[in-house]
């Protein structure tokens, strides 16, 4: 099979390639982007309704943090609800800086502040960023690389807590007891599609107040294609 | 668990975000990364190795294509060796150019020259410069977007032939024998590790004068983290 192409004339390439180069420019604020992006997601039928997430990179903060970042006094303020009553998209966004000097902009604070600051990226990321990712349950920051983060009034040196996250899927103990599974176990979850994928290692995250919910990260999302899945069930 | 973090005083923040900004430009011709490159793979144990390597981002070309990229009477030259006995990473590098004029700069093309002109890309990349990525089998270019491709000495409008390519292993006839399978048909790949998946839909493609092995993109390689899997099978 031949692919139908057309050549042009030098001038035209000129124009091209000027016109390239200035949007490039214009573009150099903007990051590698993901297919898939927080809030797809597939629900299966089952007693509580399955729900399956894309994390996008993201952030979360201390108050200190955020402060530092934003200024004396920041809050977080609410883009959009999460999944997850009370957790939310908020409208503060950061500058990743990585070892290599490389940079993503507009990465999300997600709101409320916490206990710690955390940098969640897909493996596609930390290659980009040059760094190299541990796997870990969030909040696990023992032998984690640090980032620097810039905010609009400030910039943190992140000492450690840069992660992927472990897949995992949130639990209250009306999940537990219908899966027959305990927090911190293990489970797959099985996406069918044109690109299907099942995934192993799915940790069990028990709270008592948070409705069933998967997180897998974009590289994973992208790689089943969740938003064309055809079907999705977890197993024990 | 609370990140240990350090303030930066003001002209600490003014000098590193010119810092960044400088940098930023000078970095405008490189392209989002992915963990894993052409070459990575792992090998387990059967009557054939087992090979699974990931396919980055990259071009095949046709040789009136290779010279309106290139110039007349081009060639491609040879930067290393690939797995398959006559395939090569070429040194001949082009930028994609997408609908959204958004830019991946310094792809490579994969030689020889065939008989289409075909951009294979994961669905970050798709997401990235805008495009809406058909799965396809290699060659199959019903239906498929185009690309602006530009080259040293000039540009392609390439009307069709931007892909994600299917997941798929190549196999001899002693490989279709050994798996009991048939050109065409559909297998599994389970990839053991911390990031453990399995993969569905893994098409069979013979041909007469390959050596067995799997090819997966590179949201597939980071999904599965195939640099630090434990054990690879291809269930039938």
């Amino acid at each position: 099979m031949v692919a139908a192409t057309a050549q042009l004339d030098r001038r035209e390439v000129e124009r091209l390639v000027r016109e390239v180069l200035r949007q490039r420019l214009d573009r150099a604020n903007q990051p590698p982007s993901s297919r898939v992006q927080h809030g797809r997601s597939r629900i299966a039928s089952g007693s509580n309704p399955l729900v399956v997430n894309v994390s996008a990179r993201h952030v979360h903060v201390t108050q200190p943090d955020l402060e530092a970042l934003f200024g004396p006094g920041a809050r977080l303020t609410k883009a959009k609800d999460l999944y997850q009553e009370g957790e939310f998209a908020s409208e503060q966004l950061v500058t990743l800086v990585g070892p290599r000097q490389r940079v993503i902009p507009n990465v999300r604070i997600l709101g409320p502040t916490r206990e710690y600051t955390q940098v969640e990226l897909s493996y596609t990321d930390g290659v980009y960023l040059g760094i190299d990712l541990p796997l870990r349950v969030s909040g696990d920051h023992d032998s984690t690389p640090g980032i620097t983060i810039l905010g609009p009034r400030g910039a943190l040196m992140l000492a450690r807590g840069v992660i992927r996250a472990q897949r995992h899927v949130h639990m209250c103990k009306g999940d537990l007891n219908h899966y027959g599974v305990r927090d911190g176990e293990e489970m797959k979850l099985r996406i069918d599609g044109a690109c299907g994928v099942t995934f192993d290692h799915v940790r069990v995250r028990y709270h008592a107040n948070v409705i069933l919910e998967v997180h897998i990260d974009t590289d994973e999302g992208n790689a089943c294609d969740l938003e064309s899945a055809t079907r999705i069930e977890l197993i024990k």
